[in-house]
Parts: C-alpha cells; structure tokens; sequence
C-alpha cells in the first residue's frame, strides 16, 4: 500500500536559520511542500475510480521513533497542506493555523510531529480538477470525479502509511477539515487516537446547502465556466468565482463582527459626507468584499470550488444508520474534542451539541467548549485566548497520555 | 400639483359578478391597475431631476366624502401596485398581500380606502429604467436616475393630491415598504394619521447591504447586463438576476423553516436513495431555488433590481441627526403600529425595537408585536392568525376614532 516518490527539501526546521525574514518566536520557519504520488487506484463513493494521485504535504517536528506523536491536520474549503509557518516561496505566505501550531503552541512542533495534507481535488498542490488527466494528456476539467469526505480519509490512509503512522495521536480541523477529522475517526477507528473537531458540524442544513448551490450556480453560469472545460479556453470564470467568495464571506462572519467591522461606513464619501448615488463602492463593506471576491478568483480553482463544496453538502455519516448519529459515531474509538463558537450561524453550536450529545449516548470519551467569540465562523482561524488554552489543554493531555517530553517552550498559551 | 389621466376600467367591486374565475370570500375580485401621469419635473435626493413620471396604481374600496378613510398600502423588493384581488389580465396573478387587504380583512376595504402604487424605478407599469426617455426616445437603462425612499415619498405624494387625500388615515407597508412608511411619517409629518411598520429596520446592517452587494455584482458582471443597457441588445442578464434572487430569498426563509420545508430531502434519489455526484439538482431546496431564480429572470427588470437594492442601502432617516433615531423621528405626528416576526434573521426583531425605543423616547404613540412565527422575513407575507389580529384590531381602532361605519363582514379575524 505504500507508495513513494521524490519531493523537494523540506523546510528549515530552525527558525533562526532562516534568512530574509523576521521570523516571529513559536514559529516553525520557513517550510516548502512536498509532493507524493500515489500509484495505486483509489475507489471512490461516487463509484469512479482515481487512476493515481499526488498529495501536497507540509510537515512540521519530528516524528518520534514509534511514530506516536503524529497529528493530521485537515483544511477547510480554501486552505491548503500550508498550516504553518512562512512559505519559502513567497515570505508573505503564513500557514493559516500558523496561531495553533508551532514551537510552544497549543498544536506544540517541539512534542509533536504536524502534517498538513492539501486535499485531492484541491488546486495547491495535490490532484486535482487542474491537474493532468493521465489518460487524455489534457487537464481533467469537468471530467474529474466528484469526491467525498470519506475518499479524502481513503487518500490520507496512504499518507499515513507512507510515513509509517499505524495511529495518529489526533486528527484535527476546523469547519470541512473537522468533518475530514469526523470521518478518519469513523472510517479508522483503530488509527485515531483523539479526534479534534472544530466549528464544524454532522451535516449541512438546508441553508448550508442553499449557500453553496447559490455559489455554484454564479460559477456554472458564468460563460468563462465552459461546462468546467475553461483551462481548454485559457481563460477562468472570475466573475462567477468572486460573486461565490464574497458570498461565502459573509457567511464566515457574525452580523455583529461585520457592523463592527465596517458598520455603514462610506469608503471615500462625496461633498458633505453625501452618498455618491451609484453603483460603485459606496460603503466600506462594498469594498472589502470586492477586494476578497476578486483576490479570490486569481488563485482558487472554480472547479475546485464546485467539488468542495458538494462534498460538504454531501457529508453525513447519519445517512447510513437512518439519520441515528449515535449509532453511526459508535464505531469511533478515538476520544473527541469539539470546540464551537457562539457567533457562528455558518455551523453554530446547536451543530456541535448535536455531534457531542451522539459521542455521549454511544458513550466515547468527548470534551466541549462552546467559545464566546465575536468573529462568526471565522473564529476558529484566530488568535482566541480561551480557545487556544482549550486546545493546549487537550493537547498536554494527549501528550501526558503518550508520554511525550514536557513543554520546553514558555511561549504557550498556558504557559 | 395634482395630474389627471386616462385611466382602464377599475376592477368589479363585486367578487359574485367576477366570471371565469373563482374568487374567494374576503376578495375585492377582479382588479386592474390604472396609470397615472405627472407632468411637473421630481426634484431628487440625488440632486437629478425626474423630468416626469407615471405611477400604476390599484384602488380597493371607496373613498368616502371628507376623504379621511384613505390607506397607502407601499410596497417591497419585488412587489408592485397589485395588493389585493384578482388581476383582470391574468386569473392565477393575485395580490401579494391579498390575505391581508379586502372586506372583512384586517384592512378592511368595506370601510377602507385602499391604495397600491408601484414604485417608481420599479418594473410593474410605473416610469423605470425600462422606459422611455423622453429626451432620447430610448429606454433610460443606466442613465435612470438612482432612487431614494425619500424620492418615492415625494413622488406618492402628487398621487395623495390627485385623489384628494390630505391625510393618510394610515401609510403602511412590510420590509421596505415599512420604511416608506416610516418615510412618509417624517418627510409628510401632517399626512399620516397612522404608520404601519411591519418587518422592517431603521435602516441597513453592514451584512444586509453586503447581501445586496453580491446580488449587485451578480447582475453587473453578468456580459448580457451591457452596462446596464441590456435593452439595446434585445437581451437580458438572467443568470445574474437569477443568482441574485436565489440569494435574496435564503435571505427571506429562516434556517428552521428551510430545514422544515426541505431539509436534506433529494429530488430524485438515485438508486438505493444514493447520491447522483454531480452538480445537477440533487437537493429539494436547490431544485426549489433555481426555479425561483428563473422565474424571476423572466420577469423583473435587473436595473429596477439594483435600484432598490441600493435605496434599501441608502435608506437611513437618523443619518442627517448624528444617527440619533429618535430626533429623526421626533417630528413624526403619527401614532405608529410596529410589528416584527421572531424568526426574520433579515430585518430581526431588535431592528424593530430600535424603531419602537426611539418613538418612545420621542414621545410617540406606538404599538409593537413580536410574532412568534416559523417562517422568517417572508412571515410579514402570510397568513397568521396572531399577526393579522394584531392589524385588525389597530385597524379597528383606526376606524372607530375616524368614525368609520361599524364592521359589516363576519369574515375577518376577529369577527
């Protein structure tokens, strides 16, 4: 089962090392991707097979002798294999749980051995919509298979076997990464020790699911789109693509956080603090959601876009045991962490509750902390106090459990 | 000031004379819109001047001598002249707030004067960005000008002189014919005897005008909007329209009453209940959206669609008071009715009670309900017994301090 392959050098493992930046203290430094190939078929739910594939890999620490003290950390719908660290290719580049793991943090490098995995079908590095289909020579396009929750846990069990990891000390991840982390503890049981699972949630509701469909269709729809086949036209659906991201950033924030944020402020007001009276930006929000629908569309792959968010609306591991969560949570043996937010309406904490509540009635061991933070959805990718203790907490413990060497670092959250 | 115009047939008064359709109890029957012009040039908030305009216009009941009976019914987003009844021209096409306007209703037309108007910049028969310019002869498409509430107060205002109406017994309207409510209260203090304000919000949250945003950019980046002169082109932006309205109406639904009406139900499940992996219809609420979304495309004018969206934005009446609501409303004379529904995550009940707390501390006259329905922003729209008492029972007391005649249907609610 286990396939190899030629990747490029992997990070500096210290920090000091590293030149033309300020690296900041708990940082892992600057880190490069690896890629691995997997030769083997993968079998997907949709019945369709993937020929091979590659995965785009980060890691961080260092994996102790037993290969105890792995952590899988699995991305949410826009991120990528870069949890941590400044990527050596541009300095700008932090990982997007760079705040959670480092040296002294609460995911702590120097204790455990962090790998970030981009997911097939993604468009960072791993195989995807974009990516060669080997057997017409020409990019996959509307031609690559739909893919679940459950075939990114079939993909990763290749990784973990590649790095010889019978178990995981914990899989971890917040929003779709804590679905992924939800299902390596029900489709593994036996190779997950804990099982972190942030802002996430069982499945989507009918409202997820209008948001995505919604997103969907300003993609399809967009002429660039050519029924997925726009890499042949050298051209990218950005109109679609941006009109789906500011889409789905609003949904990342509180109605709070945003009036907060940006209330009705006028971005550059006319004569007398007047309105403009026209369709330009008006209002500081306009702007800011232009900026992120637009930035969006350079780099994010539309046909990615489309998979990843089926598969999110397709996640929900009750729909095998007649919608009786328990009973499908019943085959975990992990132990849990779930984490919520109060202001997140994207997957607020009635969503958690009910997966704790069903960890509970099939009695597994599960920890929960409702999160009293401001930003929405998007909190579980900030820098929260209490919500960082909470997870160094788990995390010493999981140590403590394993027999890991004590925290050297003062950094910490706890500390 | 007053206009005159040739107007079409009103409708039969008389719901048992109607032929060819069946007409409920309660109806005022077969309606049609009359359409009337004024001449004189509208000053606008935007400093541009409307060199003329036409209002549709439908009228329910009779107007009695002293002209003291009359009521405004102003409407929302997407609604028009067409409050009550049956329209002439097409059977199936009854009034959005039919269940709400006709004798024996809560507004009951067997003592109230009744009147719809549809806005203008609106697409249903009064001057918009669809009509003629007269100084071009060409359709206004982008050159119309950008509207204001403010500007369709002003403009309703020649229609109350016509039909020579110096009071409003009540203005009223839902979401944002609440706020014209609201405006006609404080731009025509001493033409409002009551102010009806159901659903609605003093004014726009930075994630109410970032929804309308997306719409915005939906339409304009949609190549078949040509700038706005789609027109000229013999073609419409129905993939923008279409996204727009799909996201406008999650917008409108609650979470619960999404997951009540269409949960994770699939329109045609493959075999074995399986999925169809694809991007196909293969939820209930996408197959339930995208018909929304079409039929929508076929029928309203997307300038007319970005001109509200951007008057609900500007919409703000404490904005030239420092933001002080109830200095802004403090030179309102009207006794006011405000009523909001538990659910509504668009126009929330606290919007509603900011609305109340200033007209308090303005020392007005007001009323609030807070209905406990299931259904969201789209409640202020249906039947519910609760909330159409509460309207009646304010009507009611409308009428017996006019000195109305008695209720005469046993049809209404209360009754």
């Amino acid at each position: 089962m286990v396939q190899s392959t030629t990747y490029s050098e992997p990070g500096a493992a210290n920090p000091d090392t590293a030149s033309g930046s300020i690296v900041p203290t708990g940082s892992v430094g600057i880190v490069s991707p690896r890629t691995i190939a997997f030769h083997e078929p993968l079998p997907l739910a949709s019945g369709q097979v993937l020929p091979s594939y590659e995965l785009a890999v980060e890691t961080y620490g260092t994996l102790n002798a037993d290969c105890s003290n792995a952590v899988l950390v699995c991305h949410a719908l826009n991120a990528s294999h870069h949890v941590a660290g400044i990527s050596a290719s541009n300095p700008k580049d932090i990982g997007w749980w760079d705040n959670m793991v480092g040296p002294g943090k609460a995911v702590d490098t120097e204790r455990f051995f962090v790998i970030g995995v981009n997911n097939i079908g993604s468009c960072f590095g791993s195989t995807g919509p974009a990516s060669i289909n080997p057997a017409t020579g020409r990019p996959w396009g509307a031609g690559f298979p739909i893919l679940t929750v459950r075939d990114w846990v079939d993909a990763q069990v290749r990784l973990a076997d590649h790095f010889g990891i019978r178990k995981f000390a914990a899989v971890m991840g917040g929003s779709l990464g804590g679905m992924q982390a939800l299902g390596w503890a029900v489709s593994c049981p036996d190779r997950v020790g804990h099982c972190v699972v942030v802002a996430s949630t069982p499945r989507l509701t009918a409202q997820n699911i209008a948001f995505n469909e919604v997103a969907r269709r300003a993609i399809i729809s967009d002429p660039d789109f050519h029924g997925g086949d726009y890499y042949a036209y050298d051209t990218v659906p950005k109109r679609g693509l941006s009109v789906a991201r500011m889409l789905a950033h609003i949904t990342y924030l509180s109605d709070d956080d945003m009036d907060e944020r940006f209330g009705r402020n006028q971005r550059a007001p006319a004569e007398n603090g007047e309105y403009h009276y026209g369709y330009d930006v008006e209002f500081e929000v306009e702007s800011y959601l232009r900026y992120q629908g637009e930035k969006f569309s350079t780099y994010f792959d539309a046909n990615t876009y489309l998979l990843i968010t089926r598969a999110l609306d397709y996640f929900d591991p009750a729909r095998h045991y007649g919608g009786d969560l328990a009973q499908a949570l019943s085959v975990a043996q992990a132990e849990f962490l779930v984490v919520s937010f109060g202001t997140d309406w994207r997957f607020p904490p009635a969503r958690s509750r009910e997966i704790v509540s069903a960890l509970l009635k099939s009695k597994r061991a599960v920890t929960y902390a409702e999160i009293d933070a401001p930003h929405g959805h998007d909190a579980f990718l900030l820098d929260d106090a209490r919500y960082h203790a909470v997870v160094q907490g788990y995390y010493d413990q999981i140590a403590a459990k394993l027999g890991l060497p004590e925290r050297q670092s003062t950094t910490g959250v706890l500390a």
